[in-house]
Parts: structure tokens; C-alpha cells; sequence
């Protein structure tokens, strides 16, 4: 039998719960997550619970990465049955805090995050987003107070901004990247997936397939110009809206037009119907 | 004899000292300056002695809240008179970073203030200010974890900036003004101050003389718009150009026109020659 996750929802029973936990000098992992959990974040708690002693995991909708046009309203919650995950990955600790909580009456002060944060890729789609993304990890990484945290890799430029945002601001938590889990069929993992309709669903995978597929004509010397575009093609003909198809450095996400000039990361993100969906693969 | 205070110039030195200070969870107040010690600077740390066990200074001149036509390149560096008044008032740690250790090769992270922030008092005459010093305080407070820091009052809407954001970060930090302290004539403690020629010198009391006639008139009954209207015209007979004289909201910053609506604080700020002074009283 696991024993149930201590439940936080206010910072005086977090910081109690976080003393208990530490008191030994125990390692702490967080997984911070927007709840509506699928295999992806269970990956991630699993390797956190290989890097530390004990795992906390956040459960916050944050509003304010979310533009007015945005689906906070529909983002699907799900907290039944993300804590029988938990409890069954045998996480010791929930952070799940409300608005008020979190950014409290007269709350006035934003982290605003530059450098991969500008990088031209969902910046240029969803200008607000890195901002809500730093300022709610910047709280979240200074209300838990982990030693590390872990990310999904699906969300490659996020991971990037808050790798930067944490060592900018000296907050002494190292951010690891977590490999993305995949569908059979190879569709990225997401909490939004369930907004897809049967027939955007079966479409749906045609993204990471264009990854693969571009990949392995970079790989056999094929020029990215020409590479990319034709992945471009495939994407809008299966039927997206496409936002972006790109080779990018990996680690600082600036254009790259060689195997050569460094590791290549190829990200997309393109919208079926109302639903956008992000990707990306080691190139 | 009192014991030299630990020097800090490396994050790693700096994370050394503080475990080595706190480690019987002695608490630690932090006293943040950019050097040019003067006896309000003192009086913070005899506060912060009288508050906590362990105190440190910092000491750095910060780049990110100076405009390019400041006084960056001319501010005051006194760093020898500066350690014999530290190591004087039985100081424990300096915290003493470059400019390379605050800001690392690829810094791309900003904590903007809002709230106090845009009263439009400094940050109308000093568009850059509160983010260059919300930054700078937040990575202070995530690098030193002091319990405590203090601020003088001198800087009344920077006391109001810090709180909030330490608040808003969760940053554990509990801020802790300080009392102006005033040379014999009145005259506000600045490391500014040398910049004055003895002309200046003897007409910058001004500042404080007027403050307080127009602060004696409001508690009289007299109107507050006849009454700022009469000091300002105050200051600039006596030869400054004057950025503002305004009453507001202690708390809130926000303009009041009246003793009953709240707690009054009187602001001023003026330039005599290229020198520019602040100073502040209650109502």
C-alpha cells in the first residue's frame, strides 16, 4: 500500500508539509503541472522519484498564461482522477493552490523572461504566455523550494525558458527536461488532445511524422530550406493550420540551417480546428 | 575587538558563509547598498544587529537601475572606508558580487514591479528604476535567503516596491524600513550628497525645511492643493527645478487630498545643478 499524498492548498500547510517532508535533508523533486494528467507527467514523476527522496507535484491552472481568447475556461480538470495517479506513483506531496492563493489581492509583479523567451517560435503566437509561464514557476520554485524540477520536453521552448529564468534568479533548483511519451500511433502526449474530434485525432499524428520525416532528409544532407518546406506542405494539406515548422538550435533555439552548426532541435506547432497542438524532435 | 566580517565575492563563497552563519538557524537580516556608506546605511545595520543574529551587507552598484544618462560611471566608490565602518559595527558577511556574477553572460530575466511601482513618482522621472531594482533585490534576496532586509525610508516608493515584491515572489524575505537620517540642517543622508558644490550644499535643506511647513499647514486645516502649490514654489525660488512635491496614500502611494482619507506621506524630489535629491515626511 502507498500512503496518500499530503494535500497543500495554502502556503502555511505547504511549508509545514515541506519541513516534514525535508527534514533530514531529504532531496525534493517538483513536477509542476496544470493537473488533467496523462502519461507524460507520470514519466516525469517516475524520474523524479530516480533523482530525489521525496516528489512534489503543483496542480495550477494558471491564468495568467492564458490569453482572453484561450481555453482556461474548457482547460479539462480532472482532480479525481489525477490524485489516484499520484497516490498510486506514490508522490509525497500536492501543491494545489487557488487564485486567490496565488496571486493574492494587489498582487503587482511579473518575471519577465527574455533570451529563449523571444526565441520567434510560441512567443510569436502567444506573446503572454512566458511571462504567466516564469512568474507562476518562479512562485511555484520559491513556495516549494525544491532542489530540482522537472519538465516535459514536449514543451521545448518552456523548458529552455525556465532552464534560463531559475539560474537567472539564483533560485537553486536545477530544471531537467523529461523525454516526451507518445501515443502508439506517435501523437504527443497532451492534456489537450482530448478537445480533438475521432477525425482530428486520427489526423493528429501526421505532425510527428513530418518531424521524423524531416529529420531524416536533414540527416541525409538534404537542405533544411527545402526539407522544411516540403514538411510544411504535408502538414497544411493533412489539414492544420500551421504556426511554425523550424530547425533551431537546441539549446539557444536560434535558426540553424546545418547539422553542422550544432545540435538541431525541429519544432512544430499547428492548429486543427480550434486545437493547437505543439511538437518537436532531436533532429 | 570585533571580529572582520566575511567577505563574499563568488555565489559559492556567499552560499559557504551563509550555511556557516545560520547553521545553529541563527536568523540573518540583510542590509542591500550600493556602498558610499553613510550614517543611514549605519543605522540599518544597527537596526538589522538589534533584529537578528547574523548580519550582512551587500554591497553593489547596480548597473540595470541606471539610465544611460545617470550617474553610473560617477557614483561613489568607498569601498576601504566602507569595510572599516562594516567591520566597526561588527558586520558578519559582505556580499561584495561583479557585475559578471550578477548578471552572467546570457542574462535574460527582468522582475517588473507594477502596483507602487507606477504611483508616477520616481518611476515617471526614472522610467527604468524599479525594474533595475526589483531585479536586482530579488536575485539579493534568492542569493544571500536572509530573513530579513532593511531599507531606509529615504527611498519611501522603493521601501513600497521591495515589500510588494518579495511579497508577490514568495520570497520569505520579510523588508523592514529605516528612519531617515538626516544631517544637523536637516539635509537627508545620501551618498549623493558629495556631489554637491558648498553653494548646493547650503541650499538643499530646503527640501526638508519645506516639507515639513507644508506638512505643519496640512495638519492646520489648510487645503493640501494650496499648500503643495505654495512649498513648490518654495523649492524652486530656492533654486531647484523641481520633479514633484505630492501627498499620498502611505500605504498605497495613491494621490490624497486629505489627513483623513489615510495615513499621509509628503514625497519630493528636485534637482539642484545635475544633482538630484529625494526626501519624504509623514503628514
Amino acid at each position: 500500500m502507498t500512503r496518500s499524498p499530503i494535500i497543500a492548498r495554502s502556503l502555511s500547510s505547504l511549508h509545514r508539509a515541506r519541513t516534514e517532508l525535508c527534514k533530514r535533508n531529504a532531496t525534493l523533486a517538483l513536477v509542476p503541472t496544470m493537473g488533467a494528467l496523462h502519461d507524460g507527467h507520470v514519466s516525469l514523476v517516475r524520474l523524479a522519484k530516480r533523482r530525489a527522496q521525496k516528489v512534489a507535484v503543483s496542480i495550477f491552472v494558471n491564468p495568467a498564461q492564458f490569453a482572453a481568447h484561450e481555453d482556461l475556461g474548457s482547460y479539462p480538470r480532472t482532480w479525481k482522477e489525477d490524485l489516484a495517479r499520484l497516490k498510486a506513483e506514490g508522490v509525497d506531496l500536492i501543491w494545489n493552490p487557488d487564485v486567490k492563493t496565488m496571486y493574492p489581492d494587489g498582487f503587482a509583479t511579473r518575471v519577465v523572461p527574455e533570451g529563449p523567451a523571444l526565441a520567434g517560435l510560441e512567443d510569436k503566437f502567444r506573446p503572454h504566455f512566458f511571462g504567466g509561464v516564469a512568474t507562476v514557476v518562479a512562485k511555484l520554485f520559491t513556495q516549494v523550494r525544491p532542489d530540482m524540477a522537472l519538465f516535459g520536453e514536449k514543451d521545448f521552448q518552456q523548458l529552455k525558458v525556465v532552464t534560463r529564468m531559475a539560474r537567472d534568479l539564483d533560485l537553486g533548483v536545477k530544471v531537467v527536461g523529461g523525454a516526451i511519451i507518445r501515443e502508439r500511433d506517435g501523437l504527443a502526449m497532451s492534456s489537450r488532445n482530448v478537445y480533438l474530434s475521432p477525425d482530428q485525432r486520427s489526423t493528429a499524428p501526421v505532425l510527428f511524422r513530418t518531424l521524423k520525416a524531416t529529420a531524416k532528409r536533414m540527416r541525409d544532407g538534404d537542405n533544411f530550406k527545402a526539407a522544411l518546406s516540403d514538411g510544411a506542405d504535408l502538414i497544411r494539406q493533412a489539414g492544420f493550420a500551421l504556426d511554425y515548422l523550424e530547425a533551431r538550435h537546441a539549446e539557444t533555439l536560434s535558426p540553424i540551417s546545418s547539422l553542422n552548426d550544432g545540435p538541431v532541435r525541429l519544432l512544430v506547432a499547428a492548429k486543427i480546428g480550434t486545437t493547437r497542438l505543439i511538437d518537436n524532435i532531436r533532429a
